[in-house]
């Protein structure tokens, strides 16, 4: 997608470094950072330089194609890099598919050209899946649709084009005129950060709101459609997805608004069988006392701090996926289960 | 309510300067400021040393008290303390109650000992009308109940109790266990900042969450009660309040949760029909990009800011005034239509 009218991906190759837009400066600063060795990008992972499952996905890949390209033990780098964010299922599933493709190549240069190869293939395919959500999703979009999101399901979230995002973008470029509401999703505000950058960047009209505000501009009618990102989706189509998701679902559906999820079908998980399987993640208190460097609560007080939260599966319109639009009853079947 | 310890009001008259708690330093610093002359009392309400519409109201009647007690035109210092919010009905009626009092009395000394007398009276009469709902409204709460509210509806905005707060303080009291849900409350944060502290004073157990994750504890069933403020009441039952009211009370709704309002009867509008009617306050786009200095987002982004929100009536279980507990539908008759 486009910063400041230039073509990016989130993590790529460039001679002979894993180059990413560092994701800790944003939105006040645009850089990229090269990484000449596995230590370094392993570290970028690790601190979130890059974050969002498919861009950190890449990251890894690339990685190992770093230590092959360096003559470097491949299978070390791959356990390192693994190693960096336990729970992220697409990193391991990345950093696999790379290492297993060189394992029984014939010689340095064939692993080094093969490894390669084989990064920028599961970083095109991811990004070639984002693509076809938003190809799919763009068909729920009229002209002059006014789009609610939550958290950043954007492109920085992925290699390109992003999951909830992804159809706005779409849309844009077959013509149609998009507005879209952004919700600064405290505690860690992607919304307000990472979602408006690239609304800035695409020159798609927004407005930023508070958390609070988005069921006022719903009840004026302000609001056509609204489409989320997820983290995880059930076999019963219930899904996990950024704190807010639920309360965001209820009132939409309250409205009549339709409410659908955007995600690439490695997203559903048929061995999880509804919503009350998966587990929330309880993250530390400071995130809620501070924003920034800037304490907002007293000292003495107590807080909590979910980052996820389970939307059940009535309350959702559609699953937006790389191949087509499913209604969530059908999420079994695609599943396997 | 209490401080370190220490029951204080949030303003008062002593020594013959108005004294207020200095809510722009709060919940980080404590202090009183004490008030020598009506254009200080002035610009503390204007600059919002004391916010919240009965709070500003005591103010106002004490600063008519000080302009008769150093013998200065009373007429003058109400019209000055009359411009200081210009939405701030309680301020309007406050100061012309003591005004009033004083417009026919024998002579300076007897208009002195009026005016205070007058002021006292105004004060105590808010802080006993805030005590009742606590005393009506406790009888909703049982023991070790869990009970959410959002902004701050609590004393400081009051004389002293509270409103949608006092209810938990009058519980504590008769000896109930209870806990308390605090939101954020952005852009301003009157949850984090003000109700917090607070709860810390007061010494009741309490989590603040951001404004996103209510309706996750909601849907997890650790959400007994919900109890808000108002900032103004229709005569068929639709009220406005800080914005975000009107979400947690579609989602109470989706999770069985009862959703009660506290509100003095003053706050009863009966020439208003019904929400519909209310128009809603658009603050600067600065409150929603900024969080203290920090910019949270891009500065090419826009924003929105709405202050309030109105909750249906449908959406009510009661309303909790210092006469009793309403059913919604039966505010019209209370506000005389």
């Amino acid at each position: 997608m486009l910063v400041n009218g230039k073509h990016y991906r989130t993590v790529w190759f460039e001679n002979g470094k894993v180059r990413m837009i560092n994701q800790l400066l944003l939105p006040h600063k645009f850089e990229i950072v090269s990484l000449g060795s596995v230590a370094e990008v392993a570290d970028a992972i690790r601190t979130m330089v890059v974050r969002g499952a498919p861009a950190i996905g890449a990251a890894g890949a690339y990685g190992v194609a770093l230590a092959c390209r360096k003559g470097e033990d491949f299978q070390k780098a791959a356990e390192l890099l693994r190693s960096t964010r336990p729970t992220a299922h697409d990193l391991f599933h990345a950093v696999d598919f790379v290492a297993n493709s060189v394992r029984d190549a014939p010689g340095l240069g064939e692993r080094k050209r093969i490894a390669l190869q084989k990064a920028e293939e599961y970083a095109s395919a991811s990004a070639e899946a984002c693509r076809k959500i938003g190809e799919h999703g763009s068909k729920l979009i009229k002209s002059s649709s006014r789009i609610a999101t939550h958290c950043n399901a954007g492109w920085l979230a992925c290699v390109d084009w992003g999951t909830a995002l992804s159809p706005m973008y779409f849309a844009k470029r077959e013509g149609k005129d998009v507005f879209v509401w952004i919700d600064e999703t405290r505690p860690r505000l992607q919304g307000a950060k990472l979602t408006a950058w690239e609304m800035v960047n695409e020159r798609i009209p927004h407005s930023v709101i508070a958390d609070n505000a988005l069921g006022y501009y719903m009840a004026k009618g302000e609001v056509d459609l609204m489409i989320v990102g997820a983290d995880r989706i059930a076999s019963n189509g219930d899904f996990a997805n950024k704190i807010g998701t639920y309360e965001k679902a209820v009132v939409a559906k309250e409205n009549g608004i339709p409410f659908y999820v955007a995600a690439p079908s490695s997203t559903f998980d048929g061995k999880c069988r509804s919503g009350k399987e998966i587990a929330i993640e309880e993250r530390e208190e400071d995130e809620v006392h501070f924003v920034g460097k800037e304490r907002i609560t007293p000292k003495e007080a107590k807080a909590k701090n979910p980052a996820f939260d389970v939307t059940p599966a009535r309350l959702v319109s559609g699953v937006i996926t790389e191949n087509g639009i499913i209604e969530p009853g059908y999420v079994r079947g695609l599943s396997g289960k």
